[in-house]
C-alpha cells in the first residue's frame, strides 16, 4: 500500500531539489558538484517551471503574511558574476515587496566593525510573517575574510582571541545562531550559486564590452578571481561545516542561469509548502459580528447615508 | 618559591568574589546561598571598598574606551526590590556615562515580538570599548515567561515549535550567544541579586509608607511576589544551565544593599584587572609628528599669532 503524500508540490520539485541540497549529513566535496548542470532541462521547460513557482511564491508569501508566525531567510553566497542579483531579481519577480526585503551587505561601516560580526545581520533579520533575503551575508566573514587575512586584522577583535581555530569558532558560533533562529520560527534556506571559471571569464568579458553592464565590473573583482583556489577551498571548508538540517547549502549550478533559478524558486517552493500555511481562521463569535457589520454596510446601500 | 601574581588588585577582591561566583563547574543550588551574607565586613569596611572600587572601575574604564578592543557586558537580574536599579546607581557613579550605557528591559513591544526574542537584545550590545549594562536582560525569557505560560502563548511562535524542551533549548541558544560574545571581544558578568522573601517584604512595606518611594511600588509585584517559589525554581535552573567561565553568574548576597554593592564592583573590577588594559602606545613615527606640533604650538605663543 503507497502512502499518499501530503506535499505533491513538494514532491514534484524533488528534482530540482534534492540533487542540490546538502545539510550536513554524508561527505561534502564541492568539487563534485558541476557548474553546468541542467537537471535534463532545456530552457523552455526551466521558463515553465520559473513562472510556476513564482505564482506559488506569491501565494505562499500571501499566507506568510497573514498567518505572521514564520519567517523566511534567503543567504545567497557566491563568486562576483555568479548571478547572485539577476537570480534574486528573477526568483521574486512578482512578490509583493511589502513581504519581502533584500539587505545587500557590502563592506561593514566604522559602527558596525565596533560590534561582534553577527550584529549587523541580527538587525536586519526578517520579521515573522516576511520574506528577508540577505545578497552576501555573515558568511563573507569566513569567505573574504579568510582569504584576505588583512581584512581579519582590522576588525578590532583582541589579538589574544585571534586563534588558529577562528573559522572552527565561526562555523560553531553561526551555526548556533542559526539553530537559534529555526527554533524561533525562521526558516532559513542558503544558497552557494557555484559558477565556473571560465563562465566568470565570459561574463566578466560582457561586462567589460557592453556599455550598459560596465557599472557592474569592478577592478577588484579581477583580483578576486586571482585568488580563485583560496576562494573554492573557503566554500568547501564553510559548506561542509555549517550544513544543517535546519539551514541547508544549496549547491546551485550557475553556469545556466535559467538551471539556477530552477533550483532556487523550487527549494524556497517546496519549503514554504512543507509549513502547511494557511490564512487565518476567524473565530464563530468574529464570524458573527462580521456577518452584522455585512448586513449594516448593505443596509447603507451606495454611497452612504 | 612562591610566585607572584601578576594581578595583586583581583586577588585581593578575591574574597568578595570567588564565594559569589559559579561558572558551571560542579554542583549548583540557590538554597545553599545565604542572602544575608556579609563576608565579615561591616557597613565602614564595605564603603572604603566600594569607594576604591569606584576608582579603579573608572580608571578602567578610560582605558577601555582608549584602547576600543573589549566591551563589558553587565546584567543584572532579581526579584521586585532586590536593588538592582540602585546597584547600577552606586557601582558606577562617578563612572564617564559616555562610556556606558543602561539598557532597561521592560516587556518586549509588538516590533520586538515579531523577532526572535534575543534580537531586542542583539541591537542594544555594547560597542567595542564600552560598558553595556542590562537591567533585566534577555533571561527573563526563562523566568517571567516560564512562570507565565500565558506570556508564551502570546510570543507568535509556530506552535508545533512550542516543546517541553523549551527551556533547555533557550538556555543552550542563550550560552551559545554568549560564547560567540565572548570570542568577539565582550566580557560578560551576570549578577543575580538574591534578596529573602522577608527582606522584599520589608522594602515593599517601605515603597507603600514613604510617598517618595510610592511610585516604585505596583500592584503586580504583589502577584509576582505571591510566586516566589516558581521563581526560585526557574532562577536555580537558569543560572544552573548558562553559567560558564566566559559568562559566569554572581549569586549576590542582597539583604545587605551595601554587600552587594562590595561583590558587585569587586567582581567588575577584578574582571576588567584581568585583561591588563593599557591606553594605546603611539608610533615612533606618530611621536616624532607630535614632537614637531607641540614646538610649533609652543612657538605661537600664549593667544596665537
Amino acid at each position: 500500500m503507497s502512502k499518499k503524500s501530503s506535499q505533491p508540490l513538494a514532491d514534484a520539485l524533488k528534482p530540482y531539489v534534492a540533487p542540490f541540497r546538502y545539510d550536513g549529513s554524508g561527505e561534502f566535496h564541492l568539487k563534485s558538484h558541476k557548474t553546468n548542470a541542467k537537471g535534463g532541462l532545456d530552457k523552455d521547460k526551466a521558463t515553465k517551471i520559473i513562472e510556476a513557482n513564482r505564482e506559488h511564491l506569491s501565494d505562499f508569501q500571501e499566507k506568510l503574511y497573514a498567518q505572521d508566525r514564520w519567517s523566511l531567510l534567503l543567504i545567497f553566497q557566491g563568486m562576483d558574476a555568479a548571478g547572485k542579483d539577476s537570480a534574486i531579481k528573477s526568483v521574486f519577480d512578482g512578490v509583493d515587496p511589502q513581504g519581502c526585503e533584500v539587505t545587500a551587505f557590502k563592506q561593514p561601516s566604522t559602527r558596525e566593525l565596533d560590534h561582534d560580526y553577527l550584529w549587523r545581520s541580527n538587525i536586519a533579520l526578517p520579521e515573522r510573517g516576511r520574506i528577508g533575503i540577505f545578497n552576501r551575508s555573515y558568511y563573507e566573514e569566513c569567505l573574504v575574510v579568510r582569504v584576505h587575512p588583512e581584512i581579519l586584522a582590522k576588525q578590532k577583535i583582541p589579538p589574544k582571541l585571534v586563534t588558529k581555530d577562528i573559522w572552527r569558532d565561526r562555523f560553531e558560533d553561526i551555526s548556533a545562531m542559526e539553530r537559534h533562529l529555526a527554533r524561533s520560527g525562521t526558516v532559513i534556506l542558503k544558497f552557494f550559486l557555484n559558477v565556473s571559471k571560465e563562465e566568470q571569464r565570459e561574463r566578466f568579458l560582457a561586462r567589460l564590452e557592453e556599455p550598459a553592464k560596465n557599472w557592474k565590473f569592478s577592478m577588484a573583482d579581477i583580483g578576486e578571481r586571482g585568488l580563485w583556489a583560496k576562494y573554492q577551498a573557503a566554500y568547501q571548508d564553510m559548506i561542509h561545516h555549517t550544513s544543517t538540517r535546519h539551514a541547508p547549502w544549496h549547491i546551485v549550478p550557475a553556469d545556466h542561469k535559467w538551471f539556477a533559478r530552477v533550483v532556487i524558486g523550487s527549494a524556497i517552493v517546496s519549503a514554504l509548502d512543507k509549513l502547511d500555511l494557511k490564512f487565518p481562521e476567524v473565530d464563530k463569535a468574529d464570524r458573527s459580528e462580521f456577518g452584522k457589520v455585512r448586513a449594516a454596510l448593505l443596509k447603507e446601500g451606495k454611497g452612504g447615508k
